[in-house]
């Protein structure tokens, strides 16, 4: 009994729900579009119907299920259950838990999209340390921070946004109005428009091949590809790109001393081409060079299920 | 019974040690210099005859200690009782707890000085906050993190180290080896390195006269006290210098949202003059503009007393 759990990815784009079993596996999964912005309940009926018809297929009763929980794009103030500040929903003071609870009779837990992806990477890391950071790299930098085996979202929900971190006075504009931020250099985005400037000053690089000679085709993979082909241009590009990133690790180890940084999102798909050189670079950028132990940099393993995984084992 | 501790702030130059009464107030005070470097056993032989004396002076039994606590200058390691990486004292891997406790038959509890600093604030603050952190400035930025009410040091004891954190990638050259570090720009030495810059470009200031024409004799508040006289050329240095300081309390903000940010240190001394730009500037630069909280940023309360204080009320 109760070995089974639902989590839901509420997503700007898409409302994504599995079944996840007793071994933080997902044995079912089931999405429809969000069709944002609309009211909460339509989104709760939809959430509702996901939970109904995971259960039916599977056939498991609603008793069967230990917790519902979900990841939110946007603060979850776990004290009141209200989901603040979801800016791609168009919500921004909602009664998520309760509404939700009430169509679901049973009991819901939720939090930040970024922060159960992270809680779901450290549940299924396998790892018996009580400190994980998670560092997402996509579109823009979130991630996570779980410190005494718990997860750390501050005192309004909103912690952990690594990508609005300064590392660049005066520098590039980012999307949160400051400048500088790390997501303005380190994000798949910026990679994309570092290799569209390369790009730009010249056609000598294997880049311009790999996007069919379109620069809107660039993708922060294509200039991995590239520079696995061995193009200097790409292996320049992915040199300045890794310094940034290591720059931001650095700085995330220096004040957390997590036991794991894990680095997750569409650019950690590049695998040992990223952690590699992150490796190096944060190890020559971090204050305690000298202790006896340091933050061990590690792979996400669970890609866009880390979302779902994460949000079914929420804790209350 | 057990209503006193004893908190040892050991620092390079002093080791200082207070006797701390159950209302978390020092009630007596002493200290020796330190004659670092030097082996291990004489310290704590110093440390052991400041107990015995602060004991015997206030008509004190050992058993009415309820623990001696020590902030250490280095990497205090909590799993297996050693001190490390505590350059100032030419310590690498001291056995530090167990040789105390030895020559003081009590239990000995240790940290690093500036978590213990932070401990300290945390502890007298009066606040019911789950989280603190605080930054100290002073030669370098340097801090401490209580979350859910704990002391968070990292894997390795040397979690907030907030002065190395890179806020101008390529800049200012950091003693840690980085460049562009928090502590390169808004540290008292680097704003007394601005304050010099501005003298060397010109005697226009009032600067000139507050040092006596020596600029090798301007303090940090030196530059609040032109700026306090209305001097044009102090208050610009300080407009950038609190600029700085805001970029570094909002990465902060963005990664802890702690319930209070903490401002301790010598600069902290400069009080409202400090406080108000530094607390403007951060709130502009904050991610979670919109959240129905948001860190409360404080001065610290204490001033040099706060490592006797939190060592004293260090948890096992």
């Amino acid at each position: 009994m109760h070995m089974y759990r639902i989590g839901i990815d509420l997503g700007g784009t898409s409302i994504a729900a599995g079944l996840v079993d007793g071994s933080r596996r997902i044995v079912d999964k089931l999405s429809v579009p969000t069709n944002a912005p609309r009211p909460m309940a339509g989104i709760a009926d939809d959430m509702a119907a996901l939970t109904e018809e995971l259960l039916a297929r599977n056939g498991l009763r609603r008793e069967g299920l230990a917790a519902v929980g979900v990841g939110v794009p946007g603060t979850a103030n776990r004290e009141n259950g209200h989901l603040e500040d979801a800016n791609n929903l168009g919500f921004d003071d909602e009664p998520f838990v309760s509404v939700l609870e009430e169509r679901l009779g049973l009991p819901v837990r939720f939090g930040n999209d970024a922060n159960a992806a992270a809680w779901g990477e450290y549940q299924v890391s396998g790892s018996r340390e009580d400190s994980f950071v998670m560092m997402t790299i996509g579109t823009g930098i979130g991630g996570g921070v779980i410190l005494n085996g718990k997860l750390w979202d501050g005192v309004n929900g909103a912690a952990a946004e690594f990508g609005h971190m300064t590392i660049r006075y005066d520098g590039a504009p980012c999307t949160c109005g400051r400048a500088g931020c790390f997501e303005a250099y380190a994000s798949a985005t910026a990679l994309i428009r570092q290799a569209r400037e390369r790009m730009a000053a010249g056609r000598d690089t294997l880049l311009w091949k790999l996007c069919g000679g379109e620069p809107d085709r660039v993708e922060a993979r294509t200039v991995f590809e590239g520079a696995a082909a061995g193009d200097g241009a790409c292996r320049a590009l992915l040199d300045v790109y890794t310094t940034y990133l290591a720059e931001g690790a650095a700085n995330i180890v220096n004040l957390f001393q997590p036991a794991v940084l894990c680095v997750g999102g569409g650019v950690s798909r590049a695998g040992e081409a990223l952690l590699t050189p992150l490796r190096e670079k944060t190890a020559k950028r971090i204050y305690s060079k000298n202790a006896k132990r340091n933050t061990r940099i590690t792979l996400a393993q669970l890609d866009n299920d880390a979302g779902i995984i994460g949000a079914a084992l929420l804790e209350p």
